[in-house]
């Protein structure tokens, strides 16, 4: 068992990965704090942990605090909760290491670049951590418990790591909702999703391999006006999908047309 | 060596690929045409063929035409060439089968499900084929010729290709123009962007595995309008990006509004 003990604040797809990964890394879990008890309870029974969802029942005896809330709900721990000569960590890509400067002097950022849902497990070695600390002595102890979940652990301030984070909610998140709309509409021609699975995978690997701008396909990059209107029509029902075709497909003959000037 | 012997119309990206795997499966091409005699040649070098840049040299002997040309190299085509009798079949996803109707009254479309890159090899035996044919008994050629090249191997009608191609531009195009922001935006905080590589590649995973709707994350689906705030912000230097960054993120939410309706 690991000497030092951590107080989990947050419950939700972040908590549900890091949680369990740090126990079977040999860390003590002695609380799990949520706004809601059946969702502290719900993770606490998998750590041995005792659920709380008061900020006044958070034990400051703890060694380490790890906050994976949403930013509203960061706002409101660093109203409420004083943790001074505690190591105070959150986990937000775009949160400034000092938005919990309220709560502690020694804080620190542990971010994972890595989109988390509940029901997908997940094997962390092979994400990249971002950690940041305030004050250079708790900097070992920050890698330590990002060592502790993966391999690949990185520094980088809060302003590197806002940018990455921004980059990360494209390449995922946005990437992400094309498949939703992707799918919506291959639901309409009643073909399966999944036979779109070569072309996604394909996709991802040639953009990795090579770059994305270099590997482009398709009507915009084309400028084929033709495809270009006609599904443009196809979306007629859709006045948001339609706006986003236009708003991307310009933007790829844009960024087309400089990276031309360029070569 | 098959008895079917076909010519060539384009030199693009998809005749890169289509045609050294039909000369692999023992198929024979006697001529490549491509309005650019340089393009033409280089191909049909790879492939034993003749090469040749004008419509009017195009033989009338082949058994079989594969048009594989942008679309208003299409409409061209449909103008000029003129093979009544023989089987003319294009590869766009967007194009009726009607499109190439003035050629001949025997057309029809072979269209791979998939994002071709002149410098990306490929294995084609995965990739999903949509056929379809103007008359019945041509089906089976059309077929045969699909097998030859892949084992997913399907029918649909010119309506559904051009949903399933819509799709398609969302789930590769768009999501490749998001990759090239994200690319872009990992160059500005000076972090390879192949740090997004896990991630990039666990999101398609999720979406697979479950639904894209499903396992929607990031600051948009959270509502958290705190980091949406500051992420426009980082984007005050590109008014397209931020754009585009508006109308997904409203969508994301939209969809997931519509979808807690429906749940």
């Amino acid at each position: 068992m690991h000497s030092t003990s951590i107080i989990l604040l947050g419950s939700g797809n972040v908590a549900a990965h890091l949680g369990p990964a740090l126990k079977k890394a040999g860390y003590r879990i002695s609380q799990v704090y949520s706004p809601n008890l059946e969702n502290a309870a719900a993770l606490a029974s998998r750590l041995e942990a005792r659920p709380v969802n008061q900020l006044e029942e958070v034990s400051p005896e703890a060694d380490l605090y790890l906050v994976m809330l949403k930013d509203d709900a960061l706002a409101e721990i660093a109203d409420k909760l004083k943790l001074s000569g505690k190591l105070v960590i959150h986990t937000a890509g775009s949160g400034s290491i000092e938005l919990l400067e309220a709560c502690s002097s020694r804080r620190g950022v542990l971010y994972p670049l890595q989109t988390f849902s509940r029901s997908v497990p997940m094997e962390l070695s092979q994400i990249p951590f971002f950690i940041e600390s305030s004050v250079a002595d708790d900097l070992p102890l920050i890698r330590e418990l990002a060592a502790a979940l993966s391999e690949r652990v990185y520094e980088a301030d809060s302003a590197t790591r806002k940018q990455i984070h921004l980059a990360a909610v494209f390449a995922s998140n946005f990437t992400n909702h094309m498949y939703a709309i992707a799918s919506a509409l291959m639901k309409d021609a009643d073909i399966p999703f999944d036979v779109l699975a070569e072309l996604m995978v394909q996709t991802t690997r040639k953009a990795l391999q090579t770059a994305p701008l270099e590997v482009q396909t398709g009507p915009a990059v084309r400028f084929d006006a033709a495809v270009l209107e006609s599904q443009l029509k196809l979306l007629t029902g859709n006045r948001d999908w339609q706006r986003i075709y236009r708003n991307i497909s310009s933007d790829i003959q844009r960024m087309q047309v400089d990276k031309r000037k360029q070569d």
